[in-house]
């Protein structure tokens, strides 16, 4: 017997979730509708619900239900910081842990001219117009320090310097709590390399 | 800023998932909603449909879209040999792995008083019926080896002896693979004691 039907559906559908493969589909599918109809019919709810009204803020482009998101809404968060990041997860990441109270851009990406993606796709237009106001005295570039997240962050660096914006570029280093003994060598080099008089 | 909304009612939704916590909920969230909005709205059709169509088979038990699931329906299939099993996801397993061409029934529980779980809910009525119909010759009890699930097959056993049917347990011992240094006492117990000729 192979299973077939909604309920081949179903577990096949789930697997769009990143981390789930065709065991863990499986327990997800029979737990729902052996345990957890009620559930299973508020995720299709919250789904449908978050696919129609979430979209991108008009002005920093994070996820949001409204026009603007309550970052950029906000007037009391400082407009001479700006944060770049490459995904709206970053900006909920930093908001929690770093005590920022600038503002954010999101890229939605990084620069990656292989898979087709510039500064169109970016939207730096955006951050140009944001640019251009004067108001930002900083930006702080806060793309991953993969390859693409360093190349992402060495380009808008370039365009705040043309409109003599300062930026900054997140520090390399140990993490917190990490040992010494197992930190790849470029970290420890950048690490080694940025160090603080104490 | 904290999550708000759809977003963070998505993330809750997501958290009827088994395995499924806040961190790998909002993991998921953003995921859907970054790159695949497609999917996400294939998931919750999946889930409603699932919902809205899968029923118990109503000889079996097991989970099915119709009124009889295809292994009942099946006529290839033998009639003297019946398995107990816990849960639709057990038929799964042992359909899959085992090559048994019987029949199943599918108890969806286990007896257990405390939690209001009796002969009525695990619907023992209809194996009654099935083994007064004299068709069934074995009744193979591959419940849990859980306490309670030594329990229930301990009560059906009773149960197949009232109508003269035998009764058999699936055997106990050290799994496949498994290293005998680690296995708890209880299971080399019966491992030890369960030994065959080679």
């Amino acid at each position: 017997m192979r299973q077939t039907g909604r309920l081949a559906q179903l577990m096949q559908a789930l697997r769009v979730l990143p981390g789930v493969g065709p065991k863990s589909a499986q327990r997800m599918a029979f737990h729902l509708l052996q345990r957890d109809r009620q559930g299973a019919k508020a995720l299709a709810d919250a789904l449908i619900a978050a696919v129609e009204q979430i979209g991108h803020c008009r002005l920093c482009r994070t996820l949001t239900e409204g026009d603007v998101c309550p970052v950029c809404a906000n007037p009391n968060r400082d407009d001479a910081q700006l944060c770049i990041v490459e995904t709206p997860a970053e900006v909920f990441a930093i908001d929690q842990s770093t005590g920022f109270k600038g503002r954010f851009f999101v890229l939605n990406g990084k620069l990656s001219p292989l898979d087709g993606i510039g500064p169109d796709e970016l939207r730096l237009d955006l951050l140009e117009q944001r640019l251009q106001t004067g108001a930002v005295k900083e930006l702080i570039l806060a793309t991953n320090t993969t390859v693409e997240g360093e190349a992402t962050a060495h380009y808008i660096s370039e365009m705040a310097r043309h409109f003599g914006v300062r930026s900054t570029r997140i520090a390399y280093g140990v993490p917190f709590g990490g040992e010494i003994e197992y930190i790849d060598g470029t970290t420890l080099a950048h690490a080694f390399n940025g160090r603080r008089e104490l």
